[in-house]
């Protein structure tokens, strides 16, 4: 057993990977914001949680120098980083900093994984996307996921700590209330049917158990040279596809309506080349489908 | 006449650019950090000086909505950042994010111009470096800078500020109170003429105030792209080559000795192509033989 520090613990893929961690027999402990009773943070995993900024501060007193740290905390809205971009800098950068720091300086042993995203590629030339595509973000969330990873970069190469980055792509699952799946379930509740955009915009649908468990893995992966693998399954569903399938798995017999402009800024196809992730022997369980009709279900029980 | 404001104009760049700007007939407003008498900083140009930190209160309350900042603030040393990463990056990139959301949130009108570093190249394939050479930066120093240089475009890219960036080959001149010729200064005083590497490196020796004068120059060329140039001459001199002008001008009549191993990381080329700056009309005055001999006379008066 390993001891395994979480920051954001109690957000959407904290939590998630907080679960797989505990599920293969490390002991997690949690820092973070949120208020949740220590029953519900047990429930997912989390054997201590410290409700507090993730600084090089808090780290000294409560990280108990973890054998591996997973830095889920974090901005996680590109409409958050247009309206608040020092904020989003702050909670993506910022954060990072505190944690590469307090390696540096107080655990070196520590192993990082830090969960990048696919927005770090913006407009890209081909699809699936292969790791070595040029970034070019284009939202200030993209720019700041990708000034943590050079910062990891940065911290690998000159202090020698040993870091793997994931470039996440359209992760989902129970626990996430916001994006296209929270947004459908809510408007279907309300009795609404329409959505932006012409249906046919594609996107790398990966579980976010699946993405934990390839968190978890790249600890046997990290090092100085900071390997970079992208999370996602290689495969593509439309939103059309998604809704269709959430839609009924909800009981909602209607066809979802697309006003049919393409949102500016947004690539149809978003895809992931997922091959590094594949050669580390990951490979995702969950069917989009499934997922989703499981998604709809937890909304059904838990969120509704 | 317009109103320019000059962070970190107490620095070695910061003086420079303060009297470029007041002898071009501008109003220069000076915040950062450092003491000095009313009268210094009236002889350096600055009509009005603020000891601060650069932040987006301070800049709030004493900025005046400039026509133009130019951001000399922050970390000019790669020793410094290897020891200080954090501190490195809090006076490099924060001070930027600072500014650039003073521009965003209160003076949308002032134009941002960014003296970043050739360190952002790390070691270029070739040489002169042209100003679209990829960026692989060597020491935290030249990452914060790379990283300060992405906020630029982040910001322009997503809330049109006008932005133009120059990346500053080897920059000397008075005022400058470490490196190469400070060091080779204090050495002969002291009766040592030893030096670390081959005496084969060879810079880009490009003067302070024609730096300035590009600085300024760059305000005219501003824009949401944030267009790149390099500050440098295109054209190199070797340490050795460097020390013996120097060594003459000081009156020591000593051949500098060198200890032959080559720094590492230390390449051995680094000049910059500085096309794209000559395109603006930009052309530096001082030959680097003439400007040292000027450095050694400075030593002489004010600083031994």
């Amino acid at each position: 057993m390993t001891t395994v520090l979480v920051t954001g613990a109690n957000g959407f893929l904290g939590r998630h990977t907080s679960r797989v961690c505990a599920r293969h027999g490390h002991r997690v402990i949690g820092i973070g914001h949120g208020y949740w009773t220590e029953e519900e943070a047990h429930f997912w995993g989390v054997s201590i949680w410290h409700e507090l900024d993730v600084t090089l501060a808090g780290l000294l007193a409560h990280a108990e120098r973890p054998d591996l740290i997973i830095h889920c905390a974090g901005s996680g809205s590109v409409g958050f980083s247009f309206d608040n971009p020092a904020q989003d800098f702050e909670r993506t950068v910022e954060t990072t900093l505190e944690v590469l720091e307090y390696i540096r300086t107080c655990a070196p042993d520590a192993r990082l994984i830090y969960p990048s995203s696919a927005a770090v590629y913006g407009r890209a030339a081909r699809t699936p996307i292969p790791v070595n595509s040029p970034l070019s973000p284009i939202s200030p969330y993209g720019v700041h996921k990708q000034i943590a990873e050079e910062l990891c970069r940065s911290y690998g190469r000159s202090f020698g700590l040993h870091v793997a980055v994931v470039r996440i792509f359209s992760a989902y699952g129970s626990e996430l209330r916001k994006q296209l799946l929270w947004d459908a379930c809510r408007k279907a509740t309300r009795g609404e049917y329409g959505f932006a955009g012409s249906g046919r915009e594609t996107r790398d649908w990966v579980h976010a158990e699946d993405v934990a468990n390839l968190l978890l893995l790249a600890g046997a992966h990290t090092s100085p040279d900071v390997p970079v693998v992208n999370g996602a399954t290689g495969d593509g569903a439309s939103n059309a596809e998604v809704l269709a399938v959430l839609f009924a798995a909800l009981g909602v017999d209607r066809v979802p309506e697309f006003s049919g402009s393409q949102r500016s800024g947004d690539p149809e196809v978003y895809v992931g080349d997922a091959t590094e992730a594949r050669v580390w022997g990951w490979s995702p369980r969950h069917d989009w489908r499934c997922g989703v009709r499981e998604y709809a279900s937890w909304f059904k029980e838990s969120a509704s």
